[in-house]
């Protein structure tokens, strides 16, 4: 068979899953999550097993420690990866919602209500426990997902894979509601991008390799790409709030595209702020990368290129930027931002209020940390990621947006005049 | 300069338009509006004259005289387009509204805010009042419109477009905010869907040409597509109702994606039904093309190929089939139906239930006509067309849904632990 039939055959038992998995209820999906958090439990040995040939592989070809980092499981993350299952299983089931219904006035009554998108493909880089998440969240809103991971996690994968199929057929379900493509070949993710018929949705995480790999896709794509975020130190802000925003938006989890990659701080309290967040930041092993202005007051700072307002660090790097007014620094988010998350920390509620208006970002902070942009931290109980979309779902994802919707309209015999 | 330099041209300045534009207030922008409805009164004959050309070059080319119908415009019709404009002026502003918003453990406020989408082409064919309507309707959005309508339209469209500039400039707002694209050149829409950072969706209304034309668009589609409507005739059916039903989703409009293209009825009582129903069509001028089983008692009708079960009519012909149970008609539909609008006809609470739950389609109807999948029928009070769509936004389209979101997080200094 060659590969093309081998993931459209798969992408045929998805679409068939798809359609039963959308009429059953809450108890018989969550009765499969029970079953797999049950598995990943009493399965951990025989994962950290398969997970140990993942690193050994990933550490001969001498991939880095960060990397390596991701892809490890420990019995500590595969505990979490089992309860956030049942953390799933607890949440609402978003499909069947009522979201709106109105009477018309020839007596027709519109129902709005929340069902499944389809088949929903979610390609993904090295992190093994993204199998899980999103395969259980993906399923939980009632589409049969179709996943396809990083190969460094192959034979993580293939054993939460086979996990999660054993849920699924133990709880009298179809087993293909979730179905991992484990061939490693690059050429899968071509195939997937041209068969709109066969798949309803790709989430994409990772790189801009993957962006590029996903161009002209046929198949609508929801993606989770960069995070360019920014802080801006309003002159009215409180410098000691300030300061905590910064350091918690660049030094909690530097790797995440949620962190802070440029702070842009006003002229009229650079003097005052720069020195103490910077004192910090270096502390923290923070490199500072700084426009003329903050080298002036920061005079061992490296200078800023023109690349370093478009680049997304992930990392203990941050771009430093002075301006005169808070037009300066919404024009500037608005020229170097990726759209996903950007703070002001100021007490000025004008500013506030400008800011909040005028930045078109997922998520725009006043008086706190971008790191907030997460499902988890919104409230949703989950998330399989943040879109840097604008259409159908942006920001934080959680169960509501893996869904659609359809109108019911119950008449008694309404005809169209 | 080049076709593709001087799209891109056009295209920023209608992203710098979109920037403006989605901070200005309900105001002027229905300012605007009156002065467009009033510039569409004052010019009419202008429009008529230009409107002659086109018809006269249609007429010239042998177009179908459907064709050239829709192409024409009359006093008439510029009066509704005058008043569709003051009625979507007359609309709340989507802009703006908080969809929801809750309050974090940690006391961040979390808002989710309706934002416009950006920059929106909209794609369309010979009607020239979607110019109008279309522009309009995303000019109050608050998204900077691209309007690239067919080739003949043309002089008809140049001068509603430059009425529309003209409006936008006497409120004093950026004209670019409508930006009509006139070059004919049919590589104008493979540069439109090449540039994803340059338009943010392209919204297309026509046939299968376009479709294909738009096939690996790297800029987000909402198709507006084919409609392939069923009506099913349960045998629990109020057979008059059934009548009605059927006899106006077929004939009430026969050239729009909303009308009927295949009656499915339950075998019980096709014997009953199917002579009352096939004798009011055909006296209407409706070809019937019918399954063996209903050509048994319908002698008279073509037999319908395989094709038909999967034909667009727009037209007056009607497929018929028979079935011996719901479940065949609900299969029937997924497999040929194109997830528009379906319609069960039934005085039976569990079949009609069934099918409202297993149909999956934009809008499925219970004892009512499928021409009722509408943004004005629905209470939208405007609609830039349906679509078909399962991202996004999916069936009749309004201003909602040409506005995406944003979240607005408050603090007092929060930091993510």
């Amino acid at each position: 068979m060659s590969l093309e039939a081998e993931v459209l055959a798969s992408l045929a038992d998805a679409r068939i899953a798809a359609r039963r998995l959308a009429l059953i209820g809450t108890d018989l999906k969550n009765r499969a999550l029970d079953h797999l958090a049950a598995a990943l439990r009493s399965s951990t040995d025989r994962i950290l097993a398969a997970n140990h040939e993942d690193v050994a592989r990933a550490q001969a070809a001498g991939d880095a420690p960060a990397f390596v980092e991701r892809l490890t499981l420990t019995p500590k993350r595969i505990a979490a990866m089992a309860l956030s299952v049942e953390e799933v299983g607890a949440l609402p089931d978003p499909v069947g919602e009522t979201i709106a219904h109105w009477r018309r006035p020839n007596g027709l009554v519109i129902r709005q209500v929340r069902v499944p998108i389809g088949v929903v493909a979610i390609i993904y880089e090295s992190r093994p426990n993204v199998t899980v998440d999103a395969g259980v969240l993906g399923f939980k809103a009632g589409n049969a997902v179709v996943l396809r991971g990083g190969r460094e996690a192959l034979s993580t994968n293939a054993v939460l894979a086979e996990l999660i199929a054993a849920a699924l057929v133990k709880a009298d379900l179809d087993p293909h509601a979730v179905t991992f493509i484990g061939n490693p070949d690059r050429a899968v993710i071509q195939i997937l991008k041209r068969h709109p018929e066969a798949i309803d949705l790709i989430i994409p995480r990772g790189g801009n390799a993957l962006k590029a790999a996903l161009a002209g896709s046929e198949v609508p794509v929801l993606p989770h790409f960069d995070g360019i975020c920014h802080t801006y130190v309003d002159r009215a802000a409180d410098l000691q709030m300030a300061e905590e925003i910064c350091f918690n938006a660049k030094c909690s989890r530097p790797s995440v595209c949620n962190a802070m990659e440029t702070m842009i701080v006003h002229a009229e309290i650079a003097a005052q702020f720069l020195p103490r967040i910077a004192a910090r930041m270096r502390a923290a092993g923070v490199e500072l990368r700084a426009d003329d202005r903050a080298r002036a007051i920061l005079s061992d700072a490296r200078a800023a290129t023109a690349e370093d307002w478009d680049a997304e660090y992930l990392d203990l790097i941050l771009a430093i930027k002075v301006v005169d007014s808070i037009d300066e620094a919404i024009e500037f988010i608005a020229r170097h931002g990726s759209g996903l998350a950007d703070a002001i920390v100021t007490a000025d509620a004008a500013a506030a209020e400008r800011f909040q208006h005028e930045v078109d970002s997922a998520t725009v902070y006043v008086n706190a940390s971008t790191r907030f942009t997460d499902g988890f931290e919104f409230g949703f109980g989950a998330e399989t990621g943040i879109s840097t979309n604008r259409l159908h779902a942006r920001g934080p994802m959680g169960l509501k947006e893996l869904t659609t919707y359809k109108y019911i309209v119950v008449g008694d015999g309404q005809i169209r005049k």
